[in-house]
């Protein structure tokens, strides 16, 4: 911003940080205060609000794999990938999941958010134009923002809009970007579109599978490996562990180079702590599991089914689910965040999201359908959601 | 950019990625390619090159923390800590953080890049000028450059060049952000000056002290407490977990205001899955130890005195410690690293810094006087770095 310079008043130290509870006041009059809810060991009520798709979070093989870690790796990597913090474990990690998911190389960053960030920041130049969906996740939207490239918001799910752009660009580069299946409703996006798009114009895609890895694609190998796109020269995956695989981090999946690529150049990768062994050793647990019972991926596709048929026959406006998110939409954020509420007084945790979370600004509760849930929990879930849900 | 609109080649899938390659060899030419270790988990080198600064990362304690931690809270938060990922020991954490370090409250994040992400975003505006030293860390410079807010890049360690900048600007607000000791030559940032700068000027103070905590301060807690800025209404910091606590993530410190403010605005929080339980556990198994045990602070500070003391006798051209880093001086990027592996082959780990990451574009060992050290081990070391280094 340019002003003109002006003398400043000078703020007691205890009034600098008035303006936060100015604005604390703003979000409190707009029904959007948020408060963080610490829940105990043994939460007796109906979880459908976690990321734990194929319920492992508690599985005795990843916990116990998260201990052996921690006791044979000590507490934390000890400092950046590049220096002390690549253990034979994170290299075990990345070669599996680069194998499951069927890319040549992966890369394991402490975070899917630092995944992201990375992807984008490393892959793209100033002569590069990132067309990226209107619907993307934050810390796709914060990737853009960091890298040193022009950025086109693209409408949502619109490959046509893709290829326009594309084909009218001056860059030398392009990379299109895409959740593949979009966290709030559940939807997928239209892979094969924007591949087709893509390489119609020397573009690369960068497709973000943080809701698609553990639960679509044969024994949940994700979106990629459905659009078969898994080990393409020209994409590029990011996923988390810390959804299916009931851990804590991300990894980008690729051509080998854009592997090292990454390696040598990505901020969040060299100026970050490695991922903790303990996590390192959940997600393997988690994986080999996975790959043990492959059944787990099909049935949490198949609960989202009956959840979302179930609720639209209550009455209620349920999205239709590609993975294993559904949402059900409420009529503004003060309502949905009551009906949340409700749900929880009646024994059922299900996530509650408003504006700015909601890139439609559309306020909607949203339930994963665990992978573990019972029939019985389902029937229980959907009572509670249509006896609590606004008039 | 702006470019006029040409035609763009259209290049095969396969070619997509060339450029990467060209990078490559462009880097290879400069003598910077860089390459991932991995370590096994019985390496029989002597460590001087992580950032475990009390040697905590292997004690029984902090590693049956963890353990325990998976086993009772599972292998991952589950969901954004808005949402399941607020776990009573997460709180725990929180509580006990910030009553160490002297301040209101703390708020815990998935790492410490992403602590430093949501600092500078959240407690800025358009209408704030963030001054910014020279030497920061990578992860507070991206905070400046996703932060919608001018910055201005002050000179290194220069509260008067830092109250000159703050005297003259045009915008409301200003927030002052600093390392408070420099990871790669361990120096510490002149904190009251840019206090007293930032006080005559109405500005905030932001202070990353992770080369700070576990080995400042009284019983290590800290830089803050040392400069009496723990608890002050205008001054928040951000702390690792994955350095002298032997974990993963990272936290910010501040008044309970800015800590409500960062739970409901910061995109890094939000949209981010929780610290995983199991590094929760290894940071609180680590602060309680390090409470039980304050003399851990000071050893390591000790022992990086001596260390570059006796490098100095060596004839070495090291840094003077302010905390637990020690630095030594190479002629070039190639050198250092062959000095480095040199260093290696006869048992001994050390950093090696090169540009990019070393600001003034000198390349260094880098080493960490670990407070489990003992000084048999010191000696050993500075016997091997002298005889491998450079004629």
């Amino acid at each position: 911003m340019v002003h003109p310079t002006v003398p400043q008043p000078t703020l007691a130290p205890s009034a600098v940080f008035d303006w936060l509870d100015e604005a604390a006041d703003l979000r409190a009059r707009a029904g959007l205060t948020r408060t963080l809810r610490s829940r105990p060991a043994d939460d007796p009520v109906l979880d459908l609000a976690s990321n734990d798709y194929l319920g492992l979070v508690h599985h005795p093989a990843v916990t116990g794999a998260a201990a052996e870690a921690a006791r044979r790796w000590g507490g934390g990597a000890t400092g950046s990938r590049l220096v002390t913090g690549t253990t034979a474990l994170h290299t075990e990690l990345e070669d599996e999941l680069a194998e499951f998911c069927g890319f040549e190389a992966a890369l394991v960053f402490s975070t899917g958010y630092a995944a992201n960030l990375a992807a984008l920041t490393a892959l793209t130049d100033p002569d590069t134009l990132i067309v990226s969906d209107a619907y993307n996740h934050a810390s796709l939207i914060d990737g853009c923002r960091l890298a040193r490239s022009d950025v086109h918001r693209a409408p949502h799910a619109d490959p046509d809009a893709v290829r326009e752009v594309l084909a009218t660009r001056s860059h030398r580069r392009a990379l299109v970007v895409t959740d593949s299946v979009f966290s709030v409703d559940g939807n997928a996006a239209p892979l094969a579109g924007h591949c087709a798009a893509a390489r119609a114009h020397g573009a690369a895609l960068l497709v973000d599978d943080a809701h698609g890895l553990g639960v679509l694609g044969d024994g949940g190998r994700g979106t990629l490996a459905v659009a078969d796109l898994a080990g393409a020269p020209d994409t590029v995956a990011t996923v988390t562990l810390s959804k299916s695989l009931g851990s804590q981090g991300g990894a980008v999946l690729g051509p080998r180079r854009v592997i090292r690529h990454l390696t040598e150049t990505a901020r969040t990768f060299i100026f970050d702590t490695g991922l903790a062994p303990a996590a390192a050793g959940t997600a393997l647990g988690a994986l080999r599991l996975l790959r043990a019972e492959p059944h787990r991926a099909a049935r949490a596709r198949e609960l989202a089914h009956t959840l979302a048929a179930r609720l639209t026959a209550a009455g209620l406006h349920a999205s239709t689910p590609d993975a294993a998110v559904v949402s059900v939409r409420a009529p503004g954020p003060e309502a949905a965040v009551q009906w949340a509420a409700d749900c929880r007084t009646a024994g059922l945790a299900v996530g509650c999201f408003r504006p700015p979370s909601v890139p439609d600004g559309i306020s909607r509760l949203r339930l994963t359908a665990r992978g573990d849930l019972t029939d019985a929990q389902i029937t229980e879930a959907v009572r509670i959601i249509a006896a609590t849900g606004p008039a």
